[in-house]
């Protein structure tokens, strides 16, 4: 007689639009955790929420006709609860259905002492309980958007025939410059003769060299995993932890991978919009108010393309007082970065051909023998978003610069002979899991998109 | 007038059985890496593998047509290149079309030392080379259909609206005893105050604890990543890196998980089936003649279900000289468990309710006091393939528990409020990702599933 519904199955059922038998459905079961509970005295109202959608049902239970009124109103903000009852629309409502409870069971009450009583926390008060923010609003939707973006991704990439590899975490490599790294070991000094691996081992900073290996067989690939870097530094956008997708395209040029990069953006803006609607609605109502319209913008306009020369000339005409001084050859700013795309541009921009000094050793270098094929995708808003590059694939070329930068061979010879044995023109780029969340939802530090962040001296659990 | 195809376009054209003109598509442009080259003077024949595919496509040359016929002869395996050509459908010959090039490029020469040639080689030599393994035909159905099944977990959880949660690879739990672990760090010494997190810090052994947080929240959640063991222990199922599937489901019990797990065990299946069927072949033909038989079976059984205590008598009753002598209370051994499964049931069975003493502490205690809601899944030619249980939920006996088995609980506090904070049944399982591969292709070692193998004293790249 009671149908086992969730909470999503009652909401996409009303908002179908389509018409249904309420006298099918008059009787359904649920469960889910307590958000609120208040009584009167002869009615009750518990907000459910069972962890499948974003809103709560109203559940209503009269004094007249639930046999455990006063145990049931008693009932605590984060207990777990088994709702029996009848299933009511309410046209005029907030809420467009509401269950009259005929039976309510306590499943595992909830202490005095939960965290998240109805009071609204600061950010950094729920950092130290993240075992619990989830079931805060923010986290709750955070956390959802964060899965729902992680298949976005891959949904783009596999409906286009990617390979999705999983490069080492564990990696001899040790990064070449990309930043600090941690070590992996089970020893307690530097005798790495004898440590695990008979080596020194580090935690991976990037699994773009590893998926290169693969992109040479199978032709279009993608990493989508986790990355670590020891920099000791507290700022809002930087992670210990954190994840990166690299996608690596074998027989193409940098216009190719700036068409890749727009085309998987403007993807996982549709995809969020589509399957997370309540999700981003929370985050437009109550974190960032332009959030929606940015990323609609950005999936609606055309990524325009820009060399690093034509910027630095702009930077240098323009009419604003910048705190750091344009001149070719340095590293942007993000003030730089921003007045391309928000006053220059208005929109999305691929900056290209940056000087080879400041990029990383596996670009390409230009026919200028200045600068190297490398893009950095700007949005409005943050300024940089992704950063790709075409690979060096001439392997005379990638040895000079490697000496050039001092850089010790002898542990990338696997990746130099890439370029030996039937190496061909290929580009990549990386974007950064979190930043992107950052960016999509306005969240301002990228501790409150992870799950359990990770950053100097702070490892909760 | 020459238009781009891939491979498998062209395969999945002309395999597609519908009709299509060939004037259409005339002239054709692909690239990709030579596999074999061989010519007698007059005629050559190219097998071009471009990544997309697992079967290659014949590029065939004239010394008559093509100008640069003596380059094009001497074009070595593993070479790039870039062929513009006459599309054929060849009805009688052994592949259903070829390419006659018009024009045949080198993209990237391949040097004569690579290590690739036409000959077998031992999968011990590939391990020394995986950045050029994945070119040969074992490797490169593996790490297609490692991709496939990849997308299978996330396409099962997510249509069935799971999320999908980034537990943490660096955490402050030490594991439990689950295993030996690889430290963290950023120091050269064991002055734990100093180093990067303040406190001494691990790679995970399993997900489980944090998803059980997530899983409060969400309902229906699970994580797919890397997880390390630093057992220093050299056997062909044990990589000290590896991938596991950690689904969570909250108000289910152990009944609820062995449905979930039957489902997802036979979607991946069926998946991988439809999904790489020209790799799944070649495992059939090539590695384990039985490996198509196994899983379909394994697809179209109904999983039973026994008691672990069922299993003890039925092996002691059991006309079998064992290895290792039967009575309650031990672990299982492979060889009974392959008995159980292959000459009692004949088919994958569950064992369920496990001696509490070989089972770990957070598994749900049963009303006997002797053993706990666990579950094993054990299947035809290989024993275990995933292990679960119903969690405890209840505090005081979590509690208890953790002191039998003598584990410091500070560190777990967090773990054990769960079970305050509206705690309910739940329920979970693990999946090692490589060895479902292994068991799904009949590769016998672990070292042969996954990319970069990690393993003691083996770091490669």
């Amino acid at each position: 007689m009671f149908e086992f519904m969730t909470v999503r199955e009652l909401y996409e059922m009303v908002m179908s639009g389509e018409e249904f038998e309420t006298e099918s459905l008059e009787y359904v079961e649920l469960d889910g955790w307590v958000r609120t509970n208040r009584d009167n005295g002869k009615v009750g109202f518990i907000a459910l929420n069972d962890g499948t959608y974003f809103r709560n049902c109203q559940v209503v239970y009269l004094k007249e006709t639930l046999d455990n009124y006063d145990e049931v109103k008693r009932i605590s903000t984060g207990s777990a609860i088994r709702v029996l009852g009848k299933f009511k629309l309410t046209p005029e409502a907030k809420q467009p259905f509401e269950i009259e409870a005929t039976q309510v069971v306590i499943e595992g009450a909830c202490d005095d002492d939960f965290p998240l009583q109805k009071k609204r926390h600061s950010f950094e008060y729920m950092r130290e309980i993240p075992h619990l923010r989830p079931r805060a609003n923010t986290f709750y939707a955070m956390f959802r958007l964060r899965s729902v973006l992680s298949m976005a991704i891959h949904e783009f990439f596999q409906s286009q025939g990617f390979v999705y590899v999983h490069t080492p975490l564990i990696t001899s490599n040790d990064g070449e410059g990309a930043g600090e790294m941690f070590r992996a070991t089970t020893i307690d000094n530097t005798d790495f003769d004898k440590d695990f691996f008979g080596k020194e081992a580090f935690l991976t900073v990037t699994g773009q060299l590893h998926v290169e290996a693969f992109c040479m067989a199978f032709r279009d690939v993608y990493t989508f995993g986790p990355a670590f870097r020891a920099e000791n530094s507290n700022t809002s956008r930087h992670a210990s932890e954190f994840w990166m997708i690299e996608p690596e395209i074998a027989f193409a040029d940098l216009e190719d991978d700036m068409d890749l990069i727009e085309d998987m953006v403007k993807y996982c803006i549709e995809y969020v919009l589509d399957n997370a609607p309540e999700e981003m609605k929370f985050f437009e109502q109550m974190i960032d108010k332009d959030c929606i319209k940015r990323i609609t913008h950005v999936r609606d306009s055309e990524f325009k393309r820009m060399t690093y020369t034509e910027a630095i000339e702009l930077l240098e005409k323009a009419d604003v007082k910048f705190e750091n001084k344009v001149e070719w050859g340095m590293d942007l700013n993000s003030e730089h970065e921003r007045y391309i795309c928000e006053q220059i541009v208005g929109g999305p921009v691929f900056l290209t051909d940056y000087p080879k000094e400041i990029k990383a050793f596996y670009m390409r270098l230009n026919d200028d023998g200045k600068t190297v094929a490398a893009c950095d995708l700007l949005v409005p808003g943050i300024g940089e978003l992704v950063g790709g590059s075409q690979r060096e694939e001439r392997y005379d070329v990638l040895e000079k610069i490697m000496d050039e930068k001092g850089m010790a061979k002898e542990g990338l010879q696997w990746y130099m002979d890439l370029r030996r044995f039937g190496g061909c023109k290929h580009a990549g780029f990386g974007l950064g899991f979190d930043r992107f969340l950052m960016y999509l939802t306005g969240m301002q530090n990228i501790r409150d998109v992870e799950p359990f962040p990770r950053t100097p001296r702070n490892l909760k659990f």
